[in-house]
């Protein structure tokens, strides 16, 4: 796969900003990362830090930029309405938004209505581009893909086409139950991830009853003084990451569950996996690019080069 | 039943402190509320705040108090340790830590190991008064009783003893992922319940899938208009409050659910029972007296009268 024009690759994300510049086999030749998520961006300011940020790549010629992530949203660049699935390459690049023809668009994220949320639609903005990216980094076309996050996704691609996936708000409720709830009080956020323990916490969690009663564990686990304040993180990630696994119901494809995301998550969640005797492989932050490179190739119109 | 002696009731709760002076049979004489739960009280200054908002009570002749709630708590004014399940009445004031000889006692808290949890206990502070009490004020010694609130307890009674419980952190899960979290940005507190919008959030709990999936609906339901911000609360409470009955795995007894709690509490527990084909019935303050009224009742020795 190649490309004639170079691509400026952008995540524009709800906390953060991160830019790539590709040459045209995809390879980076110089990346950028910014505080700069939308939440930082007034209305209005968006083609102006961008500018001020990414101005001099465009320079090149015949440089073409996408842009996934929260940018498409309602509180972003402009937005980029969902596209909903069933989708693949061309869907998503058919619902691109052009913000200057044939030269800067938004990528749209995905919507997925499925009898289990009472037709509501469950929505992603920026993880489909690592799901395309990740395929193309693995050569499949038929995946389980996971993406561990704030909003963890499971994901279900049969013919290089995202069929269905699910949110699941694991890290958030994480970061709340640790930060701002009762068992705050007990546990230590700065002790080392503890595998044992963080599988105690997962084999727990594969138990019958709720994740509700579970977490009030933490609290008595201190109070019992059966973990120390260090070892609890440990404890409740594997309950949230094993109430996950557990309850997911996306289809697992033939072959390893694709985890795609940071070493610190992937490294849990295939801990967690393993555990329960499914097999996964693990793939970084360079999904990402490779998913807009992707992207970028499939869409023979409008990216012919124009010299 | 009926006490020779007057009972100074005390709740000394983590954030407020209620208490009340009874009558020989038990009647509400007098009560007072203070915002000073244990959290306000400094260590070492628990007897001058109960002698500064109740000195004048103990001044009766052959006045006896007891005190139940987080005072006894190791953060507390002194630790009652946990009272073990299977516990009554006669479990209860055999482990009453006195603070003053016949005048004076701290209530336990009763703990509880199941198989579920990994030989952890579960624990309260407070509610085993409550309990006893509506056992008291609905002439039942078998019962299931569900006492909703920050950390909602279900609670198995049979011949009139706590033979388990388990606890969820409903209202606390609730208040995080309505002020904290992303979810939070979307709802409008202020609406009103809605009782309509309740029970689909409690349909919705009862279908496959985990609450960490179902909690992302709230925010998708908002941004796809399907509910309006003062809609999405009774929907949340529902999603939580709907979770924790269809989990909750204490057995349920002959007759009504008991409920104890406050209004707002009990009303949203009653439609959600009913809604799912449970009969109950509810109970508010009142219980944590008649409980304590039937604590020092059931104890003969050593609270003899002594003109």
């Amino acid at each position: 796969m190649s490309m004639k024009r170079p691509l400026i690759a952008i995540d524009w994300g709800t906390s953060s900003l991160r830019g790539a510049r590709l040459g045209t086999s995809g390879q980076v030749l110089e990346s950028r990362e910014f505080p700069r998520g939308i939440l930082t961006v007034p209305p209005g300011q968006f083609e102006a830090v961008f500018d001020e940020l990414f101005g001099d790549w465009m320079q090149a010629e015949g440089a073409l930029c996408l842009i996934s992530g929260m940018a498409g949203s309602r509180q972003g660049w402009q937005e980029a309405p969902y596209c909903p699935c069933p989708a693949g390459f061309a869907e998503l690049s058919q619902h691109l938004l052009w913000l200057q023809p044939d030269r800067m668009a938004l990528v749209p994220g995905l919507s997925c209505t499925s009898a289990d949320t009472l037709h509501t639609p469950d929505v992603m903005r920026g993880e489909e581009v690592q799901i395309f990216g990740a395929l193309q980094l693995t050569g499949r076309d038929n995946a389980t893909l996971v993406l561990p996050g704030t909003h963890s996704k499971w994901v279900q691609v049969h013919s290089g086409r995202v069929m269905q996936f699910q949110t699941f708000m694991t890290g958030e409720v994480f970061a709340l139950m640790s930060q701002h709830s009762i068992l705050g009080k007990t546990l230590d956020l700065n002790g080392a991830f503890d595998p044992a323990i963080f599988l105690q916490g997962v084999g727990q969690s594969q138990r019958a009853g709720s994740v509700l009663h579970h977490l009030f564990a933490v609290r008595t686990l201190g109070l019992f003084d059966r973990l120390s304040a260090a070892q609890l993180p440990s404890y409740l990630s594997g309950l949230l990451i094993g109430e996950e696994l557990r309850t997911q119901s996306v289809p697992l494809a033939q072959g390893p569950v694709v985890l795609i995301g940071s070493d610190t998550l992937t490294q849990r969640y295939s801990l967690a996996l393993q555990h329960l005797g499914i097999a996964c492989q693990s793939h970084g932050a360079q999904a990402t690019w490779a998913g807009l490179f992707a992207l970028a190739s499939a869409c023979s119109h409008p990216w012919t080069f124009k010299p």
